[in-house]
């Protein structure tokens, strides 16, 4: 098995992924988190979440659902669409932009029409029967909701982010006409991918998390960036360097400023939930690639299985979304501050966290000399803390552990319990899930109430009191524990 | 203004909720969560989950967009539907059941036949022009999404129960084959109500939370019950009676062991999140109101603006879910242990959190006697656990609650800083928003790290060390330190 498909297997045996609908067959591009994907999820959720709140971010959540003049208005009515093919012969349906990109050509063209000079000029064949591509057609990916009731249609959104824009007014009478005003909203949307991949990867059900920052285009104040690590950066220039954040912008490879705060902030969250920064780049989209809203967007791109794959979108969206509302609307979006008057610019974070969940998974993996999988998950996302082993069932021991059970989960602990098993199977089982920390209850707890706690990447082990370890109500959230034992004799 | 209105206006006007896409006139039946709208929502659905997780159950997150195969098994696509009326003359749509209720007619009939009878009957006019209303059909509640790729017909999920019901035998086997097993899921879910209310009590598009508890129907294992508080029940078999869910149990009044184990736990989630017990009754469904897929259901009603409202349906689903999953999957839904074959027996408490949120908003609010609004939110769902203010804006004391604002947020607290007016006025903004308490920081905290902490019920203040408050990471969240300040000398 490759990498990839093992960490699918994997994810599917364990409970963190498996394809939705499966009892009926499945159904393409739709996934369900499992009960441990589900804790992974709303762990990264949390980090992502607590960064931005102690940025200042405000949250909101608004309904999927949406009616079609706030996307007529949006430019998703007419402008969201992927320029696809159809096999004439075997119906198999690609989006050109993907299907050109892997046969390796550069610089791929922006309309239908252009797609079908460049599908003639290659000989470009259906790669399920061979039969040759002729046409091409521009395929909007909203999904429509069919209702009875109103005169005008409805679509699931294909982005949180108009849910901000729109309210744009209320909230910055909420936040008393300050500026820069940062608004998130995590939540789900929807794309009719023409070719949903395996996994969680391309979904047409997505989990989003998108931040709408609004700022006064005369009063720029972004926060310094401080100091961070290199990464490779992707200019659509040319040439790719390694280089920080801050001196990226230093040097004016990234021009925009807002961009450049938010690409180091967006680095610290991603790194912070495990992903190595090895496998993390930055890249500038093309223009020809831009959002019909951007003028300016570096993706985070994460490496998974030998694809580099966008997992944040940093985005300069300007004052197009504001103007377009105003416009469609008819109401003044501009506001005025200190006698000037000015329709606010937005740079916009916008994470999937369903990618970076993958990354997540694909970058912790590993297996040990003696084969054993580990996923070496952050203690800041695994999805559990800690798991508590009774030595014995016997003897009051398992008693005296899930006693300990109940008082790590009064302090706001996810710990589970495992009692089936050979202390090294346990041991073995819980690597395989990303639980940092193993916690056994023996005949000397019920002596003197001290426990063995193992840390998964080491495997040392150390004895500690109970109370020590109920003390520091986040010790197994934070990497103190993990350093400290590491550097332990065993 | 009545006090719901009131309640509407505080709501919008502090950043609680509004209608969604009011920029282009609003959409009837959706409404946004804003800033601290969102937050106590997440902070309603945490207090739920955690109450869950202690009682062992895993959780799961499955899409929202549902193929039709599943819900031709569930029985929605037959039966999910209101009978509904259209005024022949201006097209008012009514819901039969609400407005033959609403005229004070008992026991409503169940089919459309029924109603067309009824309507004729009792000369049912139009409330909006008078017109007598003639017909009655079958409307189906689920929304329908369209795609251009799948042969098969999609819907936007009428509740989340389903997603876990089609994995029952994945999670049974991550849950190594244990009963009683209860799976949770916390997501939206979509009904195209005939005629949606004001606010959040009957949405279009809705935030629900569902427990799915798989159990072996010889070997019911439920704990006890504990003695708990008494509460209006009302029987559909007559006449309501005060009393405890534990004792209504033993009497033989609640019939079924497991629907009296979640009304129970419902009960006290609902009194945590800060529902008043005086404003909460259990309601047995009468039979011809019994949802397809239900044998029994008590709903957990509120008091709002004098109606009562269904916050919390605890049913029993029996083996229907998975018997008519079996028979349309064609795989077998039955399980094997010690010996037996059987197929699960269900029963599901399930919430919806925009209507407690609701509950929690009326039930908390109150006035002083100096005519000031007061939120008394529970510390576990306020907003904002706590405000600090500096006395002053000069001579360091900002700088000094400022970098006491870091701190706390450090410490997991939602804080919230306010420096503009009178110590008064912004106590009273505070309140007005349910914040419990707020920490001023004066010259005295310059001298000796003291400061003011004022308790919202009460109003009594207190001088407290910040270390103290530091050390005590969950104090704000809990009642110990209100019950602390509360019973102090003023």
């Amino acid at each position: 098995m490759s990498s990839f498909e093992e960490i699918i297997e994997l994810a599917k045996r364990r409970g963190f992924f498996w394809q939705s609908f499966s009892l009926y067959g499945g159904l393409n591009g739709f996934y369900d988190y499992a009960p441990l994907g589900s804790l992974l999820k709303d762990n990264i959720i949390s980090v992502w979440k607590r960064f931005y709140m102690d940025a200042g971010a405000i949250f909101i959540d608004t309904p999927v659902v949406t009616p079609e003049f706030v996307l007529k208005a949006s430019g998703h009515l007419d402008k969201f669409a992927d320029i696809a093919s159809e096999c004439p012969k075997c119906h198999a349906k690609y989006k050109l932009e993907n299907l050109v990109e892997s046969l390796g050509i550069k610089n791929p063209p922006s309309t239908p029409e252009g797609y079908i000079d460049l599908l003639k000029e290659n000989n470009v064949k259906c790669a399920v029967c061979g039969t040759r591509l002729i046409d091409a057609y521009q395929f909007n990916l909203m999904f429509r909701v069919t209702n009875n009731s109103e005169a005008f249609g409805l679509y699931l959104r294909p982005e949180t982010a108009q849910g901000i824009m729109i309210n744009f007014k209320l909230l910055n009478n909420f936040y008393r006409g300050k500026f820069p005003m940062a608004v998130a909203q995590v939540g789900k949307s929807f794309r009719n991918e023409i070719s949903p991949r395996q996994g969680l990867i391309r979904m047409r059900e997505f989990n989003q998390g998108e931040v709408e920052v609004f700022f006064d285009p005369d009063h720029e104040e972004w926060d310094e960036i401080p100091e961070g690590d290199k990464f490779t950066l992707v200019p659509n220039s040319g040439d790719e360097i390694s280089s920080s954040v801050r001196d990226a912008h230093r040097s004016g490879l990234i021009k925009n400023a807002g961009l450049a705060y938010f690409m180091n902030l967006t680095a610290m969250i991603l790194i912070r939930c495990g992903v190595d920064g090895k496998r993390l780049r930055f890249r500038q989209h093309r223009k020809n690639e831009l959002a019909h809203y951007s003028s300016d967007c570096w993706d985070a791109e994460v490496l998974i299985d030998s694809d580099w794959i966008e997992a944040v979108g940093i985005s300069d969206r300007g004052d197009y979304d504001l103007t377009r509302h105003q416009e469609f609307s008819g109401e003044n979006m501009s506001v005025t501050v200190d006698g000037r008057t000015f329709i606010p610019r937005v740079v916009e974070p916008a994470a999937g966290f369903d990618r970076i969940l993958t990354a997540v998974l694909f970058h912790s993996y590993y297996t040990r000399d003696n084969g054993n999988r580990v996923l070496g998950l952050a203690c800041d996302v695994a999805p559990y803390s800690a798991c508590v082993l009774p030595l014995m069932k016997k003897d009051g021991i398992s008693e005296k552990a899930k006693d300990l059970l109940v008082k790590l989960a009064a302090h706001n602990h996810s710990v589970v319990y495992d009692e089936s098993g050979s202390i090294g199977r346990r041991y073995a089982r819980q690597d395989e899930i990303g639980t940092p920390y193993c916690i056994t209850v023996d005949y000397q707890t019920l002596e003197d109430d001290t426990v063995t706690v193992r840390e998964r990447d080491s495997t040392k082990q150390i004895r500690m009191r109970i109370d020590d370890i109920l003390m520091h109500d986040n010790s197994f959230r934070n990497d103190n524990l993990k350093k400290f034992i590491q550097s332990s004799k065993s």
